[in-house]
């Protein structure tokens, strides 16, 4: 089955011209399971088994229990995460987790370097190639980081746990410069990385959660198949699980291009 | 701000014409809480603080875990959980899980008797009425049941829990002659219902979840705010947490109207 879609949005004043799409989902998550990469010290994804077999009654039955953090494969940060008072993840508009997104590739520079912080420079550079990063856009950044997933040692840079690991974690991650930029010019709904967090590996501050979160902007993290996703023209849909009160929670993410 | 959406579908052959809609976002979401309605023997849903408040390092930080079944609140039923070796909730494709949607409204019956099972008879009303259920179309089934969540009582029939709870079950569902007809003629991609089981409160086996999932089709339970949809002309988009060989989990499913 193909599916040919027409998204035409009107977005405050702002027109933005339907694109012709080809309609094809891409799948952006991770599945969930005892291979899931998970923050060296949040308790991981634990899948336990109820049922799994024929019942008495003569019909196949199977069901399942699990626990597992709010943060850990591909998941949302909720502003609540880290900024007090603002939404917990059941509290983000629809309106915020769905609409016009925009690739950002910075694989070349985080090759070179693993503690490579995004920079406006780069923003810039992308404007400049491919055109304004649309007003109310949601902006996805790539590292290349995605290809090490689940790998831990490659993705985090350790696959040491606990407290003492947290040092070692190396992996690039967005500037506060940059988020308050695309924040205050942009205007942006939500951004999404291909890695653990948003800060990088070794951030001691985490000043991008907190430049995001306080604006109540939104973080996907450990986002998958970026490769997939041409640089603009594409639609993300963002779902996460509907935690009351929760921090943040397990997100189904896809796009439309 | 708002927002327009002309959506056109081309699926298969089939050309289903564009049309004009208002771009709403419904959110058919219960949040997961502990007032969240599990079915009686299954594990309820908890969420554990593990961080609320400032940290040493000078940032606010919130955080939890949860344990929850993968049958409870506002969730989905795979193909697996009642039919040995079809879909796992993380191989359903979205394709399944995204597209043109009817509402099904049986409410004035199930009003006379809660142990109602929804007929082909209702689905040939509601076409007279409507046009044809599309082909390849999502239904959802407004019971009205809706209205007593969380109330377990109410909504359940009891408020014991346990397997001696079982036999006290009384609410709606549809009857397995109607869910293999809408298979068989109308090719539906899954079904949707305000209750807590596409099969109603006193099945002993089941037949319902065994004639959809046999086929491929998943159906979403505990659906929420079913009274905010129209009968036809809206889109559904319903993303479960992706759980490696799961058979169900949480569901995020909204409308587009
Ligand atoms: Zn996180
Ligand atoms: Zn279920």
């Amino acid at each position: 089955m193909r599916t040919l879609i027409f998204i035409l949005f009107i977005l405050g004043f702002q027109v933005v011209l339907a694109q012709e799409k080809t309609g094809e989902f891409v799948d952006l998550t991770y599945s969930f399971s005892n291979e899931s990469v998970y923050w060296v010290t949040a308790r991981e994804f634990e899948l336990e088994e109820v049922a799994k077999g024929e019942t008495d009654l003569g019909f196949y039955y199977s069901a399942n229990n699990f626990s597992t953090a709010e943060h850990g494969g591909t998941h949302i940060d909720a502003p609540i995460h880290f900024a007090e008072g603002a939404q917990t993840v059941d509290q983000i508009p629809l309106e915020n987790l769905i609409g016009d997104a925009v690739k950002v590739n910075v694989s070349d520079s985080t090759l070179k370097n693993p503690d490579y912080l995004i920079s406006l420079k780069d923003l810039q550079n992308w404007e400049k190639e491919h055109g304004p990063i649309p007003n109310g856009g949601i902006v996805l950044f790539q590292t290349g980081f995605g290809n090490y997933y689940p790998n831990a040692k490659k993705y985090l840079g350790t696959d040491k746990r606990g407290p003492e690991a947290v040092k070692e974690l190396h992996f690039p991650g967005l500037s506060a410069e940059a988020a308050e930029w695309l924040i205050a010019n942009r205007k942006i709904k939500a951004v999404g990385i291909d890695t653990a967090s948003i800060d990088f590996g070794q951030s001691q501050d985490f000043a991008t959660h907190v430049a995001l979160m306080a604006k109540n902007v939104p973080a996907f993290e450990n986002v998958a198949n970026l490769d997939q996703l041409p640089e603009r023209g594409f639609t993300i849909i963002a779902l996460p699980m509907k935690i009351k009160g929760g921090s943040g929670g397990p997100l189904r993410i896809i796009a439309i291009k």
